[in-house]
């Protein structure tokens, strides 16, 4: 059950995305500056710039929906090159993301997952949620988020969590 | 059971802290600048510096384990002033995330918390650190890892995930 709202939660965290990339786009406007020059941003030399960063976060929730179910991972090729095709990039994700049920996450406790870089070594799919696609999940979102927010885009942390379950 | 593993997660990260702190402290010296200017960094001037960066992660980890079992928070002032004293206050917190057992959390996806923020209004312990503490943990401990990683600390990102459970 929980591995399920993990993994809703990155379904919720990159629909933020498009309340980021609006405010962005306001943000370059209103600036009178190119809103596609944000795709290079970079927090270091040596980092992934923006459009990468978006990409890699789409991954991983991608990873982690179809890895801890025991499922085939659709190849997303990263050839985005405008902040539209990344919009259709983070929608794409959501709606694969959409097709998972709860169900296909049980006995995700003993199910073993590997990724390309891992040698043929495995972990549960619980340790992998936990310890590897969740961090980097949230590693490349805020980055997402603090390069939008270094440049002055005015984004603030409820647009990064979004809408909180109170019952 | 999963609760559980994501403290444990959580409490891990803190521990890469030290890592990524031993890296700045090095390259400090090697460039000859004061170590301790790097607690005033921060991402865009009407962001927390680097220092309450520290202190929030600290506590987004003491909230979840605290809040999802059930028990009293205790309170950790923010009065910490040097890099040291930052050190102490990642090892008081990761002493005391070390006292929670995994039957702590047993009964989260029922049990209701609330913060002194949400006017009332509550969320189940499960829902809380799915959609609230592991974000702002994951947001605040990327924000340290990044401000380091932007003035030029040579960290990767397997000092930020740490080692993972390989079986």
């Amino acid at each position: 059950m929980s591995l399920y709202l993990t993994i809703r939660e990155m379904h919720k965290v990159l629909g933020q995305f498009n309340v980021w990339f609006d405010k962005a786009t306001a943000h370059a406007t209103a600036k009178k500056y190119d809103p596609e020059t944000m795709l290079h941003w970079r927090i270091a030399p040596d980092m992934f710039p923006l459009s990468r960063q978006i990409q890699t976060t789409c991954d991983q929730a991608k990873f982690a929906a179809a890895r801890a179910a025991g499922k085939e991972v659709p190849s997303h090729p990263d050839t985005e090159k405008t902040l539209g095709e990344l919009r259709a990039r983070v929608a794409t994700v959501m709606t694969y993301v959409d097709t998972f049920k709860s169900a296909d996450f049980d006995g995700a406790g003993d199910r073993m997952v590997t990724t390309p870089r891992w040698e043929g070594k495995k972990m549960t799919a619980l340790d992998y949620v936990t310890e590897h696609a969740v961090p980097n999940f949230f590693f490349h979102a805020t980055t997402v988020y603090l390069l939008l927010r270094h440049n002055g885009v005015e984004i603030g942390k409820k647009d990064f969590l979004g809408t909180l379950t109170f019952r």
